[in-house]
C-alpha cells in the first residue's frame, strides 16, 4: 500500500508517517490491514535522515501547488498505485490573515488541485483531509453555542476557517461522485507541541509546558480559569488514521467528525505540570495576561461533543496529566 | 447608482432588473435612497428589446467566466462606479451532476472570479449572492432536521448545493476583509415560473398551475400530500433587494439567510387552482406518479423557519390563491 502525505515533514506529518511505519500495516475502510510498501512525504521541507533511513520512505521537496500544477497527469505527488492520501499540508491561521492569496492558494487551490490528481487516478483513492476547529468562530452577530457538536454550523471568523471549511465541502463532494474516498477529519488544538513557539496564538497551550520542562521560564496570557478543547499528538494521529480505517458504514456522513477534545484550563494543566514534574518547574510559569491573545482564545470553542468520534472508538484525553506524559516519554528533557 | 445583474436576461434576473428601475431608487445598507442610473444585465442570452428601451439598461453578452477572464482589472462586468452586484448566473443542478466540470468553472469559478473583480475595486461594494435551499439535502446518513433554521448544518447532496454552500463561504470572507459588503440569500424553489417546463425536478411545481391556466394538461408526479416550500416570484424578488437596503446591524451574521418560504402541498395548490381558476382548470392536472421525481421531491426540505427573514420584515406568501393570482396579474392566460 502506497500511502502520500502533504505536509509530511511538519510535526503531525512526521509523527503520523512513523505511526504508519511502525505499525507497517493499514486497514482500508474495513478491508483486511495490507503491508504498507510506501510512504511519500510531500513538503517544502526534507524528512529527518533518519526516517529516510526507512527504504519504504520517499520524499518529495517542493510547494505543494507548484508540485500539483507541474504535474496534470498525477504525476509525481499521486502517484498512480496510492491508496492513501493524506492531506496536511496548509498554510496556517496567521499567514491566512496576513495575505489572502496566499491563503487562498496554499489551502483553495492546492486541496482542489490534489483532488483533481485523486479523480484522475480514475481509482478512488482514500483522502484524509486535516480540517480544524478552526472552523467554529465566535462572533457577536452569531455566538458558539456552548457545546460544539458534528452538527452545528460552521461559522468561520478567519480565512483559515474558511478555506478549511471550503475543503470539506469539496472532500464531501469528490466522495460523493466516487472519485475519492473521502474523510474530513476536524483536529483540535494539539498539546504538547515540541519544538519551539511559533506565531499562533494558541501557542502558549504548549509552551507552558514544554518550556517549563526545559528549564525555561514560560508565559501563561490567559486567566487559569480560561477553558481550553486540548488533544494529544497520539490521540490525534489515532484519529487520523482510524477515518482510513473506519468502514464507510462506520465512518457515515461526508461531513466532517470533530476529534475529541480534552476540555481543560491553563490552570488545570498547570495543576498536572506540578504532579508530574514538581512545583519548582510549574513556578517556572509566569501568568502573564495579555488582552490581545485572551481575546482571540477566549472565542475558541472549549467544549466539543464528538459523537461520531465516540462511536470510532476515539476518546478525548483521559486528563492533562497523561498528556504530559506522554510527551515526556516521546521527548528529551533537561532533567 | 451602478447595479449589475449576472444571469440578468433570466427568468429572476428580468424580473429584478424591472422592479429596480420601477422604484427607481435604492437604498443601501440603511442609507437614504439614490437614484438608479444604470442597470447592467449580464447573461450568455439579450434582454428583451423593451427593456433595451429603458436607457439605465445595458447588457453585457457573454459567458461570465469568460468576460471576467478576460477583464482581469475589473472590466466590462464590474465597472468601476459599480455600488451593487445581484449575482444570480449559475449553472443549474441537474447540468452540474451531468457535467462537474462545468458547476465547479460556472458556479465556483465564476463566483470566485467575480469576488475578485469586486475586491479589485478597491470600493467595497455590495455583492448579493443568490444561494439556494439546494445548499439542505437529506441522506441517509444524516437525515434533514424536521423543521429547517438560519443555523442549521447544510449538507448539500448534489454539486450545486456543494458549490452554492462554498459561494456562501467566500462571499462570508471576502465581506469579513471588507473587500465587498456581502449577502447571501438563499433563495427557495419558486413558484409560479412563466415559460415552458425545465428539465428541473421542480419544474412541476410551476407546470401543474401554469400548463392548466392556459389549457394544457400537466402532470403531477408526486402524492397530494407531499409537503413543498415554495415562494412566489415578488417575494423572492423583494427578498434580494430587501438585502441590499438592510443595514449591516439588521442583516447580522455574514452567514445565509433563508428566504421564507410557504409550507404547501400540491393537493393544496391545485385546490387554490380550483378556487381561482375553476374545476374545469384544474381537472387538467394528471396525477401521475413518477417515483424517481417522487424520490428527489420528497428529499428536499419542506418546512423553513425563516427567522432572519422575518425580523427583516420578509414574510412567506400568505397562501398559494395569492400566488396564483400574482401569476395571472403578470401573465396572460389563455382564456
Amino acid at each position: 500500500m502506497n500511502i502520500v502525505i502533504t505536509g509530511g515533514a511538519g510535526f503531525l506529518g512526521l509523527r503520523l508517517a512513523r505511526e504508519l511505519l511502525q505499525q507497517g500495516t493499514l486497514s482500508l475502510a474495513g478491508s483486511p490491514a495490507q503491508a504498507i510498501t510506501r510512504v511519500t512525504l510531500v513538503d517544502r521541507a526534507a524528512p529527518p535522515a533518519e526516517l529516510m533511513a526507512d527504504h519504504r520512505v520517499r520524499a518529495i521537496e517542493g510547494d505543494l501547488n507548484a508540485l500539483l500544477e507541474a504535474a496534470p497527469d498525477a504525476g509525481p505527488v499521486v502517484a498512480r498505485d496510492t491508496a492513501v492520501v493524506f492531506h496536511l499540508a496548509a498554510a496556517v491561521s496567521g499567514e491566512c490573515e496576513a495575505d489572502f492569496d496566499l491563503g487562498m492558494r496554499s489551502n483553495l487551490d492546492a486541496t482542489r488541485a490534489l483532488l483533481e490528481a485523486c479523480r484522475r487516478l480514475g481509482s478512488s483513492p482514500t483522502l484524509v483531509f486535516a480540517s480544524s476547529l478552526a472552523v467554529f468562530g465566535n462572533s457577536p452577530q452569531q455566538p458558539l453555542p456552548a457545546v460544539i457538536e458534528d452538527t452545528t454550523l460552521p461559522t468561520p471568523q478567519n480565512s483559515y476557517g474558511i478555506q478549511k471549511f471550503i475543503g470539506e465541502q469539496l472532500v464531501a463532494d469528490y466522495a460523493r461522485k466516487g472519485f475519492i474516498r473521502g474523510r474530513n477529519v476536524r483536529l483540535m488544538t494539539v498539546s504538547v507541541r515540541p519544538g519551539k513557539p511559533n506565531g499562533a496564538a494558541s501557542s502558549f497551550l504548549s509552551g507552558m509546558i514544554r518550556e517549563p520542562l526545559a528549564g525555561v521560564r514560560a508565559v501563561c496570557p490567559v486567566a487559569p480559569d480560561t477553558p481550553v478543547a486540548l488533544s494529544s499528538p497520539s490521540r490525534t494521529i489515532r484519529g487520523l488514521i482510524r477515518a482510513v480505517e473506519a468502514s464507510d458504514a462506520d465512518w457515515g456522513a461526508r461531513t466532517a467528525i470533530n476529534l475529541p477534545a480534552l476540555k481543560t484550563t491553563p490552570g488545570d494543566m498547570a495543576a498536572a505540570l506540578e504532579r508530574m514534574a514538581g512545583r519548582e518547574v510549574a513556578a517556572l510559569i509566569d501568568w502573564t495576561p495579555d488582552a490581545a491573545i485572551a481575546n482571540i482564545v477566549t472565542n475558541w470553542p472549549a467544549h466539543i461533543d464528538a459523537a461520531r468520534a465516540r462511536r470510532l472508538g476515539l476518546l478525548p484525553d483521559d486528563n492533562f496529566d497523561a498528556i504530559i506524559a506522554e510527551y515526556l516519554e516521546v521527548t528529551p528533557t533537561r532533567s
